[in-house]
């Protein structure tokens, strides 16, 4: 492979004959990049556009989880995931708990934070005295920018100075706290941060101070601890009674209990139980164009936030009730980025009635909640490998065009054994060679 | 919206119309649902599979970044993601350094871990001694599931009994540490764990012993600390000579360092600092059908490893020399799963060469590693809104199909504003409408 310069410029046609030379791909891949284009031109660069150096569309099944009923209010869930068992564990969920009260969500706060990290080299409270003194006038040199927001209900909250000592002596940074009322606001976070970094600069140099203030960045934080949604599922312990693995319902609540304790104390386990929690919350954030870099990396550090890596649900149990709570910092969008660019996004937030930010982040954590339900009965009563491999399998199998009598004989061999692809595929082969020969 | 039995029975076709009906969707929405699924059934049969109740195919723009230069082998890194920004950051990140030694990647260990979970109403001590008598005996068990692996190169490797005392009294795990060679080996993991956990069952059991042994769940860890990918790039602090923002090389290098600092001393920083790692590290695991929640989680929890969150990079620096370093937990696998039936995932790896797992951790490290790079450089030297705006801007007057004198008019206009879709439609037209009148 070569080194390429002013590949971007380049045309698709172009970027697509480079990389067939110096990658040396098939003519069978070279296909592939070309039929999943989007068979209308106008809506492909739709897709062209949302990145760099886009040569084709990487598929993911959009499914339906049904018969979420959250706050009383019943929907139908969009769930973006390649995991296979992700939208049927949501839509098991979804319908347990539709019998018995539904999904209770709410959001805490609704906050999002940008910072302006700079250092000071002279005294700290006098930094702090400038500040003060310029407070409105910060706040006034950005209205330009903040105008549109305020009229949609957000803008500046609040702003103040925050020292990282003793770990960096002289270093600040200006804590600003915003409201982007249903947009992600990232643009607008960024734009009146590199605005207010200017302003902070411009006020100390002309303070007469023989401090010198240094600007290193300005950028919002994905850490949205002021932004939580919570949500819960409750029910009287009897409802669990068929919960499987040939357990009582009292034995059931408490192997969940048990299973979310070890959560809190084992990292190796917590990691694990928290993904199971994304799997649902990414697949709907993902649906409706959101970003979930953001909403992961915000939701594992909050789970660290004393110390050591937790579970983001917890249980409160009795020998009569057991509810079921899940809590995570998440800061999403419904208008702007690419909730009203990208079409499918915008379908999905259509079949959810087109929400608020706060009411999908209710959406998103009744969907977490659903798969982490799903994942930890499964786990703690029949072991999640026997669905797991009934469905793979299944999958193989309708792939590889068995025969309902081979099906039948490859599930009864494979019972025993580990699913793979190949495997299945080596199985079958050597079946269907036995049968031509007999 | 109603309560629905046995939809997953229903056909695709079904489905929609139920959903229509029940959610109102728009007859364009609809078409958008039926236009984004693949032109070829049976490739359309592929994606339709991967999960449950599918409607469509979701689209992320597959992008690639070429003069990736790691550990001497030039390669384009193809990669998936919704953020406009990241192609072009790592690209841009890969060029600057492919002139400069490339990225240097070694594998730190490759081990994976299971565990069952279980409890034990007897002793310690009795527990430990009876499983040290009976460990080859259970090894010897699973025989039949891990063979296959084990002719791979692949296999348990170790295994001990741990407890979680004093955290959690009388609750331990048997603690598997397995190799699973080039495949991610979910499937296989969790096989085997369920078996040994039969199989410790039955050893306590007829062991005389009066404790009992209640297994509550087996399951593999996502947390994979003993399989790091160590990532570094590194260069004399003169090539730093034309990064921008009017910073000196040695200034600019000072900068990056202190930026690292601030992320180790403020989880409100480091989170959005290593989601600049994840944009990149995520993009490629996406394109190769790996899971992006196993990564996500699995790095946070070990960014949060010493007590509190902190940076996943790190700087060394001196007057002369700077090297960047990224340092993460990271399990992929290039063999099963969807590495082999997503045609695009297979697509991906044909265009990487067909890595091996541990070639594959250390691209996904590159692409990291580059997309934080550049994501850092922008912030501390000219901030990162200009380029965003720039590009947002340009896509959206595209989209619109500005003429060249509207594109550079609206472009003025924003100059010194937020811009979002909503704004430039309305400037655009009204624009259109004062010439129309003129």
């Amino acid at each position: 492979m070569q080194l390429i310069d002013g590949f971007s410029k380049l045309s698709r046609a172009e970027k697509l004959e480079w990389l067939k030379q110096q990658a040396g791909l098939s003519d069978s891949t070279m296909k592939i990049l070309e039929d999943h284009l989007h068979r209308d031109r106008d809506t492909q660069v739709i897709y062209g556009d949302l990145s760099e150096n886009t040569i084709s569309n990487f598929y993911l099944p959009l499914g339906l989880a049904p018969n979420f009923l959250i706050n009383g209010k019943l929907m139908t869930l969009p769930m973006v995931t390649e995991e296979s068992s992700v939208v049927a564990a949501a839509s098991k969920s979804a319908k347990f708990w539709a019998a018995h009260g539904g999904f209770h969500a709410g959001v805490k706060g609704h906050s999002k934070a940008g910072q302006v990290h700079f250092t000071w080299s002279g005294e700290r409270d006098e930094l702090y005295r400038i500040f003060e003194r310029n407070r409105e006038r910060m706040v006034q040199s950005v209205r330009s920018l903040t105008r549109r927001m305020e009229q949609r209900g957000g803008g500046i909250r609040s702003m103040e100075i925050r020292s990282t000592d003793p770990g960096l002596p002289g270093t600040y940074n200006l804590f600003v706290d915003f409201n982007t009322a249903d947009a992600m606001g990232a643009n607008f976070i960024n734009s009146v941060l590199e605005a207010l970094a200017l302003q902070l600069s411009q006020i100390m140099t002309g303070s007469g101070s023989d401090g010198e203030l240094d600007v290193l960045m300005s950028i919002l934080s994905n850490y949205t601890p002021d932004s939580i949604v919570q949500c819960y599922v409750e029910g009287e312990v009897k409802i669990f009674e068929e919960m499987g693995g040939g357990f009582g319902p009292l034995q059931f609540t408490q192997r969940f209990r048990k299973a979310v304790d070890i959560a809190n104390h084992d990292p190796y386990r917590a990691v694990t139980h928290n993904k199971g929690i994304f799997n649902g919350m990414d697949a709907v954030i993902m649906a409706t164009g959101n970003d979930f870099r953001a909403v992961e990396a915000c939701g594992h550090a909050y789970a660290s936030r004393e110390g050591s890596y937790r579970s983001l649900s917890s249980v409160e149990w009795s020998e009569e009730a057991f509810r079921l709570t899940l809590e995570s910092p998440l800061a999403v969008g419904t208008v702007g980025g690419l909730t009203g660019s990208h079409p499918l996004a915008a379908a999905s937030l259509e079949i959810l009635g087109k929400p608020s930010a706060e009411e999908l982040m209710q959406v998103v954590a009744a969907a977490g909640l659903a798969t982490h339900f799903s994942a930890v009965r499964a786990l703690i009563t029949s072991g999640i490998q026997k669905g797991h491999m009934k469905m793979h399998l299944g999958n193989i199998l309708r792939q590889l065009q068995a025969s309902k009598r081979e099906a039948e004989i490859t599930r009864h061999y494979f019972s025993s054994r580990v699913v793979s692809y190949s495997e299945v595929a080596s199985y079958l082969e050597s079946l269907r060679k036995q049968n031509q020969e007999e």
